[in-house]
């Protein structure tokens, strides 16, 4: 059976109990007493078993009866209807955007979405962008459009989308060709235009879908600054609640390696003139200067972050998967002692290592998404503004790396995973052939991973002067400082303040390039330096864990039935610093080497 | 379209006709004056014509009618039994075996199997196949097997298999439970077993499947010493020529994630007592030691070298894809350059990084197979005996690296073509994708990559006490030291000595710590010395080719037709030395740091 949801959420108790000061989130107003530190276990059980029993069935059917496209309309795998309702109705889903009731601390919902797409890789998505969809109504919509559309789309009768991306504009977005045109009503604009690879963009699951549009009003600037962002209900959506069709049509489906359950959908609007959409915000100002693009952005960053907590669920379960299939496996003698006789392959130490990667490296991005997450919800809800600020500032640093580093590694470490199962790994009878076709989109959508390189390099390092970059970093300085002279993991301390060493002296080479006028150095190493910088963060987090976890193995000892938990933490943590952290200053080295054959490169090479 | 050959021959014409001393080769008495260097350009114009016109509609074909198993039976794609009969027929498939007439010198059968896989992935292997369990026959059967056997497997008749693996056997094959009985007839044996995983095991192409097949004669030593090889046909034949059934049973196909045209059989043999077969060679000695695992490792040996080309096949058609996509789609604008507006992305350089990363890793992937190829001629007709055994020493060495390292690069090479594509990578609209999921099994199949691993540091770098690989590795000093004060890549040579030297450092380390008792080291750096070994030969390679290019674009001055291959020739070298190179010292610097977390994790810990 190719859908196996094996997982568990030891690493993510330990992230929340032991690890972040949990305790400081659910303090704030909004939490309103209701999550305690007491509570976790129950809390991430509770919706574990449902990830296990409600959303892992549209797994399986998602491959078995993928999305369909029939006489202009989209029909999802049959499973979805019920589980998107359920998990709407229930509080699970779309009701937890920001300064809802009782709403669930996006320190938590991090980890339902990582266990939600370890159980689905498909089905989620119609829950995150109804989810994107309502919070760029919360935040910028009038009172009317709250009422109009939030309830509906928070208890599972509506769906949602963000409609960017045309044929001809995907990492360019500024240039979509979609107009708006004014009616009677200031804030109703006619609707014309054509939308792609929009996820969740039609379907059966919900009976309307609230599409948040990008088009750019007549007349407006020219680019990304002019664009405009409206409502477009599929039905329009009448003042007695009934609706009525609003000219919003799918036209296909794309054909995709992966994701079969996940509708990627063609659309076209206004064909017979009668699409209308509510704007958001205020309309253009006097220059042209919409208000689209900076609203679509406040929901972007989420949805980045949202990836890579997607990439982590899809790798994990393709984990635990070969980990379960290493176990049972016998071929072979073990290399140390082959008079034993034949062994589980899990005992060989390619297969160790194969698995090892894969652990260290998914508790390296578990963690930095924890940590993007706690800082949200500081930033959100810390009384004092000073920390507010500080985590904003943090989040922005994160952000492309929690989106870039994740989607990355998940093709190598599903390929390991694949590798583990041996010539069964190509076949579709196990999970990491599947996750690896899944996981492909990670790198790709929501800005590329190139789009986030950009973002990090070009504006994370030099934004306030490069001041915010620089705190980031310090911070990792701070906790070498603090911790190095311990006695615990001294070659660990001394390797990550080489890493960090190294990551400056390529930032400061770059830079270097720069202002000797090679300016294509930067884009160069962009997407190397993305890579270094989950590297680096991520032996920092996993050291850090480590301290906690050494302590208790002491205290424990090793009959307990936990030890090996804090055991493998600390295994992760030696794996990572000796085995992964290295290539950040390798990365340093092929920097200053400075080869710029790149930029040099004429584009007629590559016809040979 | 998924499927779409775009392919440029103008490197494997530098290979054959500036850079190896094919005329060497072509003067062999073998090859009989036939070939000649002024020839190779039609040569491979002829194929490419023929990989182009006849082969490539069997890669849609593949995708869009996949192997079916109906019935007991399968049933190949509707156009390969035509073609699998045409390249037999004409003379470009299993007919080019060793010592059969006019025979095509191994180092053009290394680019006809590029072009042929390039033009499609699944097909291919019916005839290597063929071609592999041909080769038994011909080099350890006696006249009447040959006489039987030969001719019409090569005219295209008859297929072949090597089946090996069992349910509990794949890399463990000493384990296997296949066993042989003898009849009256000393040369004939009724066999008995299942196998699976049988590549081109059964099908519709041919009238009949002989079987090279691995079984344990009833008394024989357990293990892999005491397995026999036998010549088992699908259709038993009789002395006449007729056939009749011979009990061997096809009973499922895998469902594979790529490859979809390939059979992957699973078959029953024996079930009525019915099956017979012919050993191969002598029957096990009075220890019970047969003659199977030998005679089948000859043909392992070119079954991995040939896995090699299929990669840079399918991986160098996915990158040419890419180039293509790049070169149309507009979006985003010059980073250098912002106010000249839209540009294609081929441009852009991070675009530029994944298409050089390709070529330049694609074009040091094929000068090692090459070189490899090249030594398998002078090793198998060289007249000088010590010329012979030079060579052989040569492919020793060679062999795994060229079955895994591009194996593995073909994983992350693919999901770069695939990044170039945006969001539309991830759709089957575009070649990459379907690439990525044919690709995965040549890590896996003929010896994981690990297999390799431990063929090279566990065989390779110890036969006659080290001497063999010392000498291998002595090519590329003595490279360095031939050229290196030439005045030209000053740089790129201080590189190369550079890495040689942390090359050696590794080897070292790892076998201080095999004397230090550390025995598991040696296995748990075995891959990424093996990648090591891919990178520093490869990067050898490009500099040796990069000289002759640079000589031939003073010549030629930049205003010739073919000046831009010569500089993309240097600029291969220049981006693999100063991007992928760098990773050997990486390698060393890990495997000097030493961590040994490998070795100690008991598999409790992946649990967590």
């Amino acid at each position: 059976m190719a859908s196996n949801f094996v997982y568990n959420t030891r690493d993510i108790k330990f992230i929340l109990k032991e690890w972040l000061p949990t305790e400081e989130i659910f303090a704030y107003p909004k939490y309103d007493g209701y999550y305690s530190k007491d509570d976790i276990d129950m809390f991430i059980d509770q919706f574990y078993k449902i990830a296990a029993e409600v959303i892992f069935p549209t797994d399986e059917d998602g491959e078995k009866n993928p999305v369909r496209f029939e006489d202009g309309k989209v029909i999802v795998p049959p499973t979805y209807p019920a589980v998107f309702k359920y998990i709407q109705e229930n509080g699970w889903g779309s009701s937890n955007i920001e300064d809802t009731e009782r709403v669930i601390p996006q320190i938590l919902v991090c980890f339902i979405n990582e266990l939600m797409t370890a159980a689905s890789t498909s089905f989620p998505g119609y829950i995150g962008l109804a989810s994107g969809a309502a919070n760029l109504i919360q935040t910028f919509g009038d009172q009317k459009l709250k009422d109009m559309f939030l309830p509906k789309m928070f208890n599972g009768d509506w769906g949602g989308t963000m409609a960017l991306t045309e044929p001809t504009a995907g990492s360019d977005v500024g240039d979509i060709l979609s107009k708006a045109y004014p009616t009677d009503d200031p804030r109703i604009y006619k609707i014309k235009g054509n939308k792609i690879f929009i996820s969740a963009g039609d379907g059966n699951h919900a009976e309307n879908i609230i599409h948040l549009y990008l088009a750019r009003i007549e007349g407006a600037a020219p680019g990304s600054k002019g664009i405009s962002l409206f409502v477009v209900p599929k039905y329009w959506v009448n003042e007695d609640g009934s609706l009525e069709d609003n000219d919003v049509h799918a036209t296909g489906i794309e054909h995709k390696m992966g994701q079969h359950g996940y509708a990627t959908v063609a659309l076209s609007l206004g064909d017979e003139n009668k699409c209308r959409g509510w704007l958001l915000g205020n309309p253009p100002d006097e220059n042209g200067i919409g208000e689209g693009m900076a609203q679509m952005f406040q929901m972007m960053n989420e949805a980045r972050q949202g990836v890579g907590v997607n990439s982590l669920g899809t790798t994990a379960n393709a984990y635990w998967n070969a980990v379960n299939y290493a176990r049972e496996r016998v071929q072979g003698k073990l290399s140390t002692n082959p008079k034993a006789g034949r062994t589980q392959i899990i005992n060989h130490e390619d297969v160790k290592r194969m698995l090892l990667v894969n652990k260290a490296t998914l508790e390296a991005i578990r963690a930095m998404l924890a940590k993007c997450y706690y800082y949200i919800d500081v930033a959100h809800n810390d009384p004092d503004p000073d920390r507010r600020k500080w985590a904003h500032e943090r989040i922005e640093c994160l952000t492309p790396v929690c989106k870039a580093y994740p989607s990355d590694e998940a093709w190598t470490l599903i390929g390991e995973s694949i590798q583990v199962h041996g010539g069964y790994g190509f076949t579709e009878d196990y999970v990491p052939a599947k996750a690896a076709r899944d996981c492909k989109i990670y790198s790709l959508y929501e800005g590329t991973n190139f789009i986030q390189a950009q973002d990090l390099v070009g504006r994370k390092w030099s934004m306030k002067k490069g001041t915010v970059f620089a705190n980031f970093l310090q911070d990792i300085a701070d906790f070498i400082a603090a911790n190095q002279g311990s006695g615990e993991f001294t070659k660990e301390f001394a390797t990550l303040e080489k890493a960090l060493t190294a990551y400056k002296e390529a930032q400061a080479a770059i830079f270097n390039y720069m202002k000797e006028g090679k300016a294509g150095m930067l884009q160069t190493f962009a997407t190397r330096m993305q890579t270094a910088t989950g590297q680096l963060y991520g032996a920092y987090c996993l050291l850090d864990q480590a301290l906690i976890a050494k302590k208790r193995m002491a205290e424990l000892g090793p009959d307990h039935y936990d030890y090996n938990f804090y055991y493998g933490k600390v295994l992760s943590c030696r794996f990572y610093v000796g085995n992964v952290l290295p290539k950040v200053w390798n990365t340093t080295d092929i920097v200053l080497y400075g080869d710029d054959s790149v930029v040099e490169a004429p584009s007629e090479i590559f016809d040979y």
